[in-house]
């Protein structure tokens, strides 16, 4: 069985998400639906991309990964499949392949444009359904994406945080995401502070407006309670941490906002 | 692999949902178990049949389909087993059926009786474990409808609203959901009102209280910013929708509000 | 395929969850992955093993249940394998099994040590993903316990709330969970309230507080509106109630409330 994973900011109280699942299921029985979100908050593609970005290096290859944060449905924008490291992705061209695109070498986009796949009449409201699930299950099918309509040479991309290194003792830095737990996930990685380098924390802090962190952990077990700390985080990424409590209110932080590291 | 889907107000803090699903894989292990949605609003019937109605055309045949939102648990009301296009449906008899009932002519209901499918002892407060679920997991094996018990003939039927022309100049018409993303679902269609067939949006609008819509688009992305407009949504039905905003939250309409079309 | 349910506290808007089944889906293709629930509330390990107490004797011999509220990640707690009653367990040895330990005589767990089941590198801060997802994946491709590590005599367990008779007119009480609708789940059953055994309401009462409960029902539809009442509930426990209300926000109950019950 071929695994479909599901991104979406279809929610979970409308019919939306079955929709396309009953879709899908009618063109291949033979499929795994796994669902990865369903509660983007509303049109917000940025969010998504980060949390495909996040989501599919841990499947295996051949999975095909369906993903519809989609504000220009029914307009002129463009529908995407594309492939890269041994997996495919089905989506509106708006952007929501950008991590994945900017973390692959062999990210190849192709625009859909045959439309024998799509399920008949196509609703100009709802795309999820009519184009993006049936051509996700004849993927699953074996159907080879050229087939779906020609290369797309620059598929759209999000602006992602970059670090700016400002000199040897500033590096500016973002917010890429918020989670569940209120922890905060920078675009830092633990190499950028010395911090985690010498286990000396006085190397370094991190300014998030005008309040300093400088303190460093490895695990969320050795922070004190009511603590603000920094921690290497499941995907590389540092974050910023209270345990047992959310650091993002804490400090009122949200995804794109930007935080500094002074390097003493 | 044959599919089940399964639509309730049971949440998704708590183990009744899983409880049922792992009834069902107890009975039949070979079965593909499909989440509708969980956060119906508790016991709430109409919204409940509402969402199956717009979920099960989308499923291929042979699809069964299990919906327990159940305020009469341990009372008198039946339990039911019904087909209709094919596919099944398995729910407690208090109207959840209704749009498909309402939407198929060869709607077929058996009251289930036969209690040696039951899950035994029967809780009298959770049917859906110890009833629908095994109940909608031998279907799944091939179990006839008429082996759970009698034909019945009368099904409870919620009254879903209906339009009323008021002479030449007036439809009386409603709300009958709002989605995830605001948008008010209406029980009108584009063809009855004469904006979507002429696109002269001048020859009707729509009447919320005291506010009127007289912009009607045929996508999302043609509306303008902060404006209200009507737009033909993906069940065929026409909604009211803001472009990346909730119409809902911005006329105060919930289902069941009363809407009405004046014709000019 | 074998069936590998899934409970934590990682919520629904992140990856975490999806990171997990693919990682297992990577291990093990051929596993039905059921979610039990993600909304548990961060941390909170005594509500993660009432719902898997609750959830687990519904599924069929062979399952392996994957039960990740891990406050203690990347400390020195241990990581569990178990088998009870012909189904497996993987989670942190903090408690979360104390449901399933209780309850099972033939409860057994086991270290996990064998880390060359890990997904490499294991990071410090999510071995739901590195450490708990691969092992379940592995237990699901028939790798038995023992090879996983050591046994472990004695699982950390959580204090579950006990009856506690007061003489004969007294019985000390608790709360062990609200669900979605407001129900609080006692620790009594039917046969410690003479009620329910001679349906004579006087013989005895439930005291919450300065509240008294003296309305016991066999079904919810039996209670009248507005009335908090007692009925059976769907696991053997007693449950407070209110007909298409909430009892828990009536009376403020919580888990963990400790309640009375008065027998005249």
């Amino acid at each position: 069985m071929r695994i479909i994973t599901l991104l979406s900011d279809f929610g979970l109280q409308d019919h939306y998400v079955a929709a396309m699942k009953g879709v899908m299921l009618d063109v291949n029985p033979d499929i795994n639906i796994i669902d990865i979100t369903h509660v983007i908050a509303p049109q917000d593609v940025m969010s998504a991309a980060f949390v495909l970005g996040q989501a599919f290096p841990c499947f295996p290859r051949g999975t095909i990964h369906l993903a519809v944060v989609d504000p220009g449905v029914g307009t002129s924008r463009k529908a995407l499949a594309a492939s890269a490291g041994g997996q495919f992705f089905v989506a509106p061209d708006n952007g929501i392949l950008s991590y994945v695109a900017q973390s692959q070498d062999n990210f190849a986009a192709y625009e859909i444009t045959a439309d024998h796949y799509f399920r008949k009449p196509v609703s100009s409201t709802f795309h999820g359904r009519d184009i993006f699930a049936p051509v996700a299950a004849y993927i699953s099918r074996g159907i080879d994406l050229a087939k779906l309509g020609p290369t797309l040479e620059s598929p759209k991309q999000l602006v992602i945080p970059k670090l700016k290194k400002a000199g040897n003792s500033l590096v500016e830095a973002a917010v890429l995401a918020v989670d569940r737990f209120g922890n905060a996930v920078t675009n830092l990685h633990a190499e950028d502070l010395p911090a985690f380098e010498t286990e000396n924390a006085r190397r370094c802090e991190v300014l998030v407006r005008h309040r300093k962190i400088n303190s460093f952990r490895k695990t969320f077990g050795e922070g004190q309670p009511g603590e603000v700390f920094v921690v290497p985080g499941s995907s590389g990424y540092l974050e910023i941490v209270m345990r047992e409590g959310s650091a993002a209110s804490e400090l009122s932080l949200k995804a794109g906002d930007a935080i500094k590291v002074i390097l003493h």
